[in-house]
């Protein structure tokens, strides 16, 4: 999942670079900086001395801090176009791709970083937080729901997140044991299943 | 949920407590400044003053800050009685059961407090995670794995962890709606089969 717009720091032409390697440095900074830094300690001014530009530059291109979270995070999950892809094909083996996709983005350490980074500050800071929510809801959750029929769609995809969260707690933030080592194919068929039934099954509610 | 030993504070005779009021007094205190605080801000110094006691008072009933964390939160949960409760009885309950309980300790809310600020201290902080870690495998997971049969037992209850640490995350510290507000029957609707499979049911896993 490396972001293929991305040129190596370092690999220098004697060429100005272009708004558009600017635009992918600035990202590839704000990405470093999330990852090591979190969001509390993440700053435009920081992002910018570490691409080498002028914060005004990130400013224009990007917007505020938050704006660039987004950003960064969009390019490690790519939701508009994986999400639908995951949603469609065959229906019996929904569940499966979306822990699939879900352990594409986590077992990618760079990508898992800025993930992390973005968690612990949603689960300390309540900006950071409602940014998490916002984001989610309105990227991911959604374009999960779109799909499912019946006025339940929304606690569906909400059921799946509290899933998929809970296993980056406890695998790739916590650490607990053996969850943490397991094997890729031990999480799709531990975790296939539950997401296929929050998803597509029966869920048993209490009539409202 | 409450500790049926604490006394409401303020409430005082014109006796000199004796050793367990201290003490309870002094565990009242370590969950308001973990619950306020969270781990990194919480001290013994504070928590003793907190308790209007000397700090060597606290280091001589319960030991370090992390001891005092551990009380605080078997205080909260009580494993060592519940989990074996929760475990024993009808063997098709055993998921609502354990969600459940989950529930009976989260919607409490001076002890949800306490959980969620070891959560986000966890989810921040290595030493806390550690704690959590080491608190969660040795008090609450072994528990729930003893009386599983097979190999897989301590995966079953990792797998339990996983859900139940997704709820937490979604429903109280990243408030992700329609979870978030959801009746507690409609947790245990969906989330009880969930967790009957993962302790009991056939996970598929691939052939190890």
């Amino acid at each position: 999942m490396a972001d293929r717009r991305s040129t190596p720091r370092g690999e220098r032409t004697g060429r100005r670079p272009g708004p558009s390697t600017t635009r992918t440095e600035i990202l590839a900074a704000a990405r470093a900086s999330f990852a090591e830094l979190g969001y509390d300690r993440t700053s435009v001014r920081g992002i910018a001395a570490r691409a080498g530009v002028d914060p005004a530059l990130v400013h224009r291109f990007f917007g505020s801090k938050d704006d660039l979270l987004v950003a960064a995070l969009t390019v490690a999950m790519n939701p508009d176009e994986r999400i639908p892809e995951v949603m469609e094909g065959e229906p019996a083996e929904l569940g499966e791709r979306v822990v699939r996709y879900f352990l594409s983005v986590w077992e990618d350490s760079p990508v898992r970083d800025v993930l992390i980074g973005m968690l612990r500050s949603a689960a300390a800071n309540e900006r950071a937080a409602r940014l998490l929510r916002d984001y989610f809801g309105g990227q991911v959750l959604a374009r999960m729901a779109a799909p499912l029929e019946g006025a339940d769609a929304s606690l569906r995809a909400t059921l799946v997140s509290s899933q998929l969260l809970g296993i980056a707690m406890v695998r790739y933030i916590i650490g607990i044991e053996p969850l943490a080592s397991a094997p890729p194919e031990t999480i799709v068929a531990a975790y296939a299943p539950t997401v296929q039934r929050y998803l597509t099954g029966d869920l048993g509610l209490p009539s409202a």
